[in-house]
């Protein structure tokens, strides 16, 4: 990297306020990038995203290598010019999917071969198409392919898997040619405090630009994902920011950051207001309910939202239940914003040395209640539209 | 009407150039009314409408009946305000809904009895009560309950259907209160010459401030359909608009300025484009098919759409073929606007005067071909969405 990547310019107890430089623009942390795996970010424009002040989101290498391809995206100028955002993107490289999406994954020493979601067709991924696949594509972050385990998975398996995603990483390191990409390193290690620690250590001495934390928030309960977050944290540099894949609840992002983390993105905020969960500070409401159907007020009065500025909860609420497209998307937008108004509040009491109080807070106020199980259930109009591939 | 409804600047052998003149803003035509059924046109909201350079719209008397209740419409503030639309709006009575969505119909003098499509429950609409409903909404233009009949109806059952409609008619024309919105009687009489004849002759001595053309594109061939439409304006008072239902095709609509008719509505521009069917001045293509695939230019070079003006038709390709719903708006604009700049164009050429030649020009440059037939049995990954109800 010509410049410096990651500024760290405050913390509070662990929670750290600070800047990504990109090729694309200044990014501030910590952040939450919306999920945008088939380079969209589902139901909105780049306008839209911009609009709601976003500045980086994520896309999927396994997504775009099977559809439109990557030389199809590369012909056309690569992924920012192909989506037209001109934003800061993070791709994943591939290695969750793979595992979690393929219904047959053979991994070896060489890669990983896997079949496709869509057509069954076979392919075969290693460490270095993994990169050569994220230059073509020309995100600004980039990661290492890692070989992921489950919840549950034998201590000698996970192993195994890390040191597998050790030697991919050095692997990633060595095929990768451009230097205006970071490559970011993913810390594996399971639910195995000491493997976690091994993990991060090995990492921490190739040198990366960032590292993330993997393999975590895979079906095991909050109180073993947070204190391995915290202590994974504690042992990688502090110069170089952090990443935590696929976490993105109100309540994770809160506590997440109180650990450490800089980077989040997730599929939640959307996938879950695309079946009419939307939030507010005080947590998930079902826009479905008979109790929105002839609110004239909006969602959430507070909120700054084009919906909720323009609309009454009862139209949304109508828009869910006569199955409207518009509803998906106003939804999404609520969401989005709800997400970036947090992050916003939660940097600025970074910087003012208040976080632990805005937590404390924000926690108090937020229910994660019942009900919004019940919503991540619903949406069956939506299913078989893509909807669950994120 | 304390004011004069519509206003005809120009006539070019029978296509006409006017205005209408409605509490929500001056309306040119001819012109086309985008379908919301639901109060919403789907995908859009009413900022990206007045965008494309709408200014009236069409909503459905039958679906806002069922969902979310004329009452509730009502209590917050009228159709306008619940779906933040401030131009105009036509409402249909929901004759022709009854007609065509209810799994049971029974009409009757007094009234048709009908289940809903939603969930079965029972229902029955008289010309007061679809009258009411509409003024309960409060649309710039309303309608009359009519009674539709099928191609192939016998004359007996046509004329019967055509008698009670004017009954019908003259029950709205009374049971109206409402003295800022525009109530059109509707002509009837299938497929008969005769009896269009006898239609319009009928309602025209009521005096009412416009006159739509019902069940015709019902099935019928257009060699039936076009005559028809010519004998029956040619019979209706030359200074009320006269409203073709549910015709939007771009070759239907030159044909149905050129034979005098003013407003158009159809959901056939967005539900094709929902299916990836798009409109250019050559005929409609299919997006998904591969030639658009790596396309770098937009859809449509010409066209000066917000999608067209930023996206690659490779990106657009890429929606479709994700099954992304970004895909679905962004052929929603496109589609729309076409039309919008079609009706402009036909606008313009009727006060040039140089109608004819623009109709003989676009008929011979656009093809209707076999793709467009094969697109719109497309679109699986939608079904069952509401996608259908329009």
């Amino acid at each position: 990297m010509s410049h410096q990547h990651f500024t760290l310019l405050k913390t509070t107890n662990s929670a750290r306020a600070g800047e990504l430089n990109t090729p694309h623009g200044r990014v501030l942390t910590p952040v939450f990038l919306p999920v945008g795996s088939q380079a969209t970010v589902k139901t909105l424009t780049p306008d839209d995203i911009k609009s709601l002040g976003f500045d980086m989101l994520l896309a999927n290498t396994y997504h775009l290598y099977l559809r439109p391809g990557i030389d199809v995206i590369k012909n056309l100028g690569g992924l920012h010019r192909f989506m037209v955002w001109d934003g800061a993107i993070l791709t994943d490289s591939g290695g969750y999917q793979v595992f979690s999406l393929s219904p047959l994954c053979k991994i070896s020493d060489e890669g990983a071969k896997f079949r496709s979601h869509i057509d069954g067709s076979e392919h075969f991924l290693t460490p270095e198409l993994a990169v050569q696949y994220q230059e073509a594509l020309g995100a600004d972050i980039i990661m290492v392919l890692d070989e992921c385990t489950a919840y549950g998975d034998s201590r000698k398996k996970v192993q195994q898997a890390m040191e597998r995603t050790h030697r991919w990483a050095e692997r990633c390191h060595k095929a990768k040619t451009n230097n205006n990409q970071a490559l970011y390193a993913i810390v594996q290690g399971g639910m195995f405090p000491d493997l976690r620690q091994a993990s991060a250590e090995y990492l921490k001495k190739l040198d990366f630009p960032g590292y993330a934390i993997g393999g975590l928030s895979v079906g095991e309960p909050k109180d073993v994902t947070l204190p391995l977050i915290e202590q994974t944290d504690a042992l990688l540099p502090q110069d170089k920011p952090r990443y935590l894949m696929g976490v993105g609840a109100p309540e994770d992002l809160v506590e997440g950051v109180a650990r450490g983390i800089d980077i989040f993105d997730c599929a939640l905020p959307t996938r879950v207001a695309r079946n009419g969960a939307l939030f507010t500070r005080k947590g998930r409401i079902n826009i479905r309910r008979a109790a929105y159907s002839k609110m004239d007020s909006p969602i959430d009065p507070s909120c700054d939202c084009y919906t909720c500025r323009t609309f009454s909860a009862a139209y949304v609420s109508h828009l869910f239940r006569s199955e409207e497209l518009l509803g998906l998307r106003l939804a999404t937008i609520h969401n989005l914003r709800f997400i970036r108004n947090l992050m916003n509040d939660i940097r600025k009491s970074i910087m003012d040395g208040t976080f632990q109080s805005f937590r404390e807070d924000f926690l108090a106020l937020y229910h994660t209640t019942n009900e919004q199980t019940r919503v991540e259930q619903k949406g069956r109009w939506l299913k078989g539209r893509g909807n669950q591939v994120t």
